[in-house]
């Protein structure tokens, strides 16, 4: 087994590299450079009440937010509005528990409805399938292999957190009435991936944070065909925080707006942006990889992306960096300070982590240089 | 039975009067008033992070959220803010499942802990613990009379929501180390009641919503005296929406760091305004109602405030409005197309219903007026 270890004590700073958390700060210059036309102005007494618009199945979704993301969808063309339900939520998370509430509600059966998402997953898929215990529904893992009779819900990501695969469902029951997907497009953005199609599934989950890099604003929101789902989706909200920040959805509505405005501008395109720094983040990395030879990257295939009009790679949010040797990547790396998710909490094993491409430019900066010196390390170690 | 029916249809609006939920709509134009002291002006780049201060235990709390809070505790005088965890919400509601989570997790046995409230009790506290059907805890109605051995968390609402009074634990095993309480203080503020002392019980929530009336931003804080409890207060959190809106937090810190400064003001006295406005409003019922001779009304003793230096009566942000009728009092006032909540769903009777006493004056008043005809119509038929 491999030591990771730096023990030359460089020039680098000594702080902690945080890249467990996809915290997509990288954004915010890009913000600035855009000024006030984003600035949102709030007096004391507006948005005072519960209600947004009482004649919306969701009540507490702001029309303006409503109507933003219908434009933004339009414009970049990567996922269907027409005949379906908005629902807001407090980020995308919420609303992936009240999707699974609500399916497994209508499934209702007095068995769990099984939950499952392969292998590699988002790790908080366990956490938020289990926290409260329900009775309900239940985390079975991974979807590759499932094959338990009954209801179950696959969730898919696409492009995949961790590890930036597109993906479809894996179980594949197309024939079975008690089969539900729900397609968490937390990063199907032409900054990431190439848009290869308009997605047109029963239930797609979006969030600010991943779009624009406003995590902080807790907004989400959900695509849902048919108008069971969104009730009961709309009911778990009520009941777990009756409604969602007001504020917040103003100020989604404001920057998604600018958004796509910028989309028809050369010089402030906010995707061409974002796909720069991305690339330009991602080629740099593959860099170190390369010269490390003990670290491994996924590689993409190149695709048609009808937003931009021609044929794009993949820079996804997180890079899922494995390892050649038999060791302890997670641990190797917090040794150098840097903080990562590990593998195993994905599903995945203990060569993999996944890192956050999102951080700000020198934090992102100091994670490369320590890992070009643990592979300097591992050299001298050898 | 005597049926209330307005046959008369005289010169009221049509429109439907809504007091089922607790709009706190009134104070809509005090904070007209009040002007630009309140305006929050945020820019593009602002509040991006998940993270508002990574030393805290609650790193999503907005620390000038967290220093507005407690020096209006302090002005206010209604609950001791030294030593203790601040946890934000989004609502109080987030919050009270996150201290049920919270304690039912500590609590470590393989049974669901008990969950009681005395009746009539805030009827939201039977859906937030029973929808997602929780292995963990159990809604085991009222609080009175329950005697069932082991763990059980008992919720403490004072003022009382719906009925106003003034409430302590009714299970009392002081020496029972399983026995927990919660303590929902949202209608503890001056406006409502008087101040008697300062609260310092082990887990106290209060919300934004119900002080200044801002229930679209929302916030609500819980004052934690025990770290382990704010530390899974927080998980809780973290897996149910990873952390609360910063521009809500942002929002509500200026707002009530203004109303801490209008408690030194002769004129501007928010507390003193929303006891003006809600004696007035008292007034208006009670004088209904004894005409009426059919409704009924709870009565509250005076008590000395400290706030206000004086003894003083409750003003309940709710009315429990009794018949002396047999009658099913919420179908009653819905065929006057005014919507309350029935006091069945707060585990009272249906003689009983909750009315909100916030709602913006012309509502208030058509309510006034619709509540007179009843009368009038029942004295014709009788």
């Amino acid at each position: 087994m491999v030591k990771l270890e730096n023990s030359m004590n460089i020039t680098m700073s000594d702080s902690i590299v945080n890249l467990d958390h996809g915290d997509p700060t990288a954004y915010e210059e890009y913000w600035r450079k855009i000024g006030d036309r984003c600035t949102v102005t709030i007096h004391g007494w507006d948005l005072m009440s519960y209600f947004s618009d009482v004649t919306n199945l969701c009540w507490f979704l702001e029309p303006e937010l409503a109507e933003a993301i219908k434009e933004l969808h339009s414009v970049v063309g990567n996922a269907a509005t027409e005949d379906r339900h908005i629902v807001v939520g407090t980020g995308s998370t919420q609303l992936c528990q009240a999707a699974v509430h609500a399916l497994a509600t209508l499934a209702g059966g007095t068995k769990p409805v099984s939950v499952v998402a392969a292998a590699p997953y988002y790790s908080t898929y366990v956490e938020e399938n289990t926290y409260v215990r329900s009775g309900m529904y239940k985390w079975e893992g991974d979807a590759w292999g499932f094959d338990k009779k009954g209801p179950y819900i696959e969730l898919v990501t696409s492009p995949n957190n961790p590890d930036g695969t597109i993906r479809e469902t894996v179980v594949n029951r197309p024939d079975d009435e008690e089969a539900k997907v729900i397609h968490d497009f937390a990063y199907y953005w032409p900054h990431y991936t190439p848009i290869t199609r308009r997605q047109d599934h029963d239930i797609m989950l979006f969030t600010f944070s991943k779009i624009t890099g406003h995590a902080g604003s807790r907004i989400g929101w959900a695509l849902v065909k048919d108008k069971e789902v969104a009730k009961k989706m709309v009911e778990y909200i009520i009941v777990n925080s009756i409604g969602v920040s007001k504020e917040s959805q103003i100020r989604t509505a404001k920057i998604l707006k600018v958004l796509k405005e910028t989309c028809k501008s050369e010089s402030e395109n906010f995707f061409e942006y974002g796909r720069e720094m991305m690339k330009n983040r991602w080629e740099k990395l593959r860099e170190v990889v390369k010269e490390s030879d003990v670290f491994t990257l996924p590689k993409y295939p190149e695709a048609h992306c009808n937003y931009f009009g021609k044929s794009l790679e993949s820079y996804p949010a997180f890079a899922w960096l494995g390892t050649k040797e038999e060791t302890d990547l997670v641990s190797d790396l917090r040794r150098q300070k840097v903080m990562t998710r590990a593998g195993e909490r994905c599903g995945s094993d203990k060569k993999h982590v996944r890192v956050s491409m999102l951080s700000r430019e020198d934090v992102f900066n100091a994670f490369l240089e320590r890992l070009a010196n643990m592979k300097l390390t591992k050299t001298i170690d050898i």
